[in-house]
């Protein structure tokens, strides 16, 4: 699995964990719907800035959304 | 501070705990120099990929190199 692949993984488990659908992700991150869809997916090559406003919505710091096996 | 000022005293910190000038790491993680210079500045929206490039030219996982006190 690339690390696309395991960003997309990882979101995707945090959003069903906080029991949020991707639309109502979306609006909380700021960020589109289609974009959330398509980092799910492992498509996107995502920022670091944008990878922030995806913890920050979750209300983790970047160190615990990598925190996770998957990344290590 | 914001994030992409982070990762880049984060690269720093580990450059120079590696003993490595800046010519030698972007050979080690074939990125540019002058690339690796702007990140360092705080300057850079680096991108996932990136950073998985970088942490593996110091022989980390994603993980570790997220795991610091200035990301927490």
């Amino acid at each position: 699995m690339n690390i696309k692949e395991k960003i997309g993984l990882r979101v995707r488990e945090l959003r069903k964990t906080n029991g949020l659908s991707q639309e109502k992700f979306s609006f909380e991150c700021n960020l589109d719907r289609t974009y959330i869809a398509s980092i799910e997916s492992g498509k996107r090559n995502v920022s670091i800035v944008n990878v922030e406003k995806i913890a920050n919505a979750f209300n983790l710091s970047v160190f615990d959304f990598f925190d996770s096996p998957i990344f290590q």
